[in-house]
């Protein structure tokens, strides 16, 4: 290593690192992980993701990589890396970079705990077995029920929702269902208002029966009128007077029939997704 | 603590444990890692998510439904956590829980390695922000996009298409591609080949100019029949002899016209996008 490492940021410079993110199966939870330890480090990252790395010809390969990129740059690229197969993780953790093993620093203190070994070989976080296999297609199912009661598409089978949610065009409800279908298996419909309820808006009949399952959504006009702009240019649609009135028409409508809401402008899906399902008090299932 | 802490698992008995996934943001993080790290042990769990746990009170309440718990059962429930506040985090730790931060368990060798102090108040994991939120409403028009260009309905615009997925009915089309857009960002649309075109089937003249973005899902027969089964019993359509005629068609199709393609039959979502993604040279995008 050379002296006066790690390299230090002269003022007003933001430093650089590579990053490298390494699985055996989808990598996706060493992304999502490191990202989360990276950003609250004030530096800008250029990143490599590896998934499927399941054999030492690969890892070999990507150490290589790693070296080469040291040797360029004499800055050790930072590896996150989740990887089962002793012999294959070995060969990435011999390269230069500044190796962690993102599952198996929490493994190792829980083991005491447990009492019991550890067997990484039971496990593929993002995989299908025979055990989750019935769960896997819940989920499908759950996104097909979400494509099919998307948007006010179909009012039937709404005995079969576990939520039902309601707000203006573009404010966030079809992305919110599918994720809530995607991430946690939930049956989540969706129903729009438009231009056309403003006049005289109220809750249609066939959503009465499931008062207790509807979750409503709002949005700063400002924001909405930014999103809608994107899709209708310079429209009536898009307009933000326009907006103002659906929002402030819907919100009336949320606050007479007792619905529970939320301002979605700065929130993403994940977040909306996750306060409607403490708000419903539903489950969360894992996938 | 009592004595024979750990509790052993008798012959033929499987461990059960209690489990919090705690979190001031939406806890998805927590319970990504928490179920990974958990399924390397040979125990059932019983699961607590608790998101958006931001203020002392709720903490409070929270360290007491783990006292109780530990009270009740002698056995110490383990906990995932991810909180910035110090002092909302002191009460989680103060708790008679086998606490684990999922986060800082990684920060805190990387600050040496970085040389600069980690300022957890940057981040918000599945947060939204001024500096994210273009790349946010990216990912809405993604998800717009594979909704526009689910099953074939629209043929138009496949040139912001980034990959083109082709398949029978039921193969894993739709879901893959609302994943590639959630999860990546990335701009998918799906073409279905359906009965009708068994009998001379060959690459719509839409497609024919995008050869290079076409990649091809196939199933086995059985899982297919099985799947289309649970959508139209006894049909010809979920008939194993009707999925054998058309896989191995579109198969023969993917072959003749070099088309990379894949056999879902034993992957997620999760899997079959990653792969896709690898196999067209795709850039991940985080979000």
């Amino acid at each position: 290593m050379i002296k006066n490492y790690p390299p230090q940021a002269s003022e007003n410079e933001i430093l650089e690192r590579s990053v490298f993110f390494i699985s055996d199966g989808t990598a996706i939870t060493a992304e999502v992980l490191g990202h989360a330890v990276l950003s609250q480090f004030p530096i800008t990252i250029t990143s490599y993701t590896l998934p499927f790395v399941t054999n030492k010809a690969r890892a070999e390969e990507i150490k290589d990589q790693i070296n080469t990129l040291y040797q360029q740059t004499q800055i050790r690229p930072l590896v996150f890396y989740s990887i089962i197969s002793a012999e294959v993780k070995n060969i990435i953790t011999q390269s230069e970079g500044f190796c962690q093993d993102i599952v198996q620093t929490l493994v190792a203190p829980l083991q005491q705990e447990i009492g019991l070994e550890p067997k990484p070989e039971l496990h593929r976080t993002h995989g299908l077995s025979k055990k989750n296999l019935s769960q896997y297609d819940a989920r499908i199912a759950a996104i097909d029920y979400a494509l099919a009661h998307d948007d006010g598409i179909s009012l039937r089978n709404l005995d079969q929702a576990q939520v039902i949610i309601l707000g203006v065009s573009r404010c966030g409800k079809t992305p919110t269902s599918l994720y809530l279908a995607m991430q946690f298996g939930i049956q989540a419909a969706n129903y729009p208002f438009t231009a056309d309820d403003m006049d005289n808006i109220r809750l249609p009949a066939a959503l009465i029966p499931y008062q207790h399952k509807l979750f409503g959504l709002t949005i700063s006009p400002e924001r909405l009128s930014a999103i809608r702009e994107e899709r209708r240019e310079n429209s009536r649609y898009a307009s933000l007077r326009q907006c103002r009135i659906e929002i402030a028409e819907v919100e009336a409508l949320f606050r007479q029939n007792k619905i529970n809401y939320l301002n979605t402008t700065n929130y993403s899906v994940e977040e909306i997704s996750a306060k409607i399902i403490d708000g419903m008090g539903l489950k969360r299932r894992m996938f």
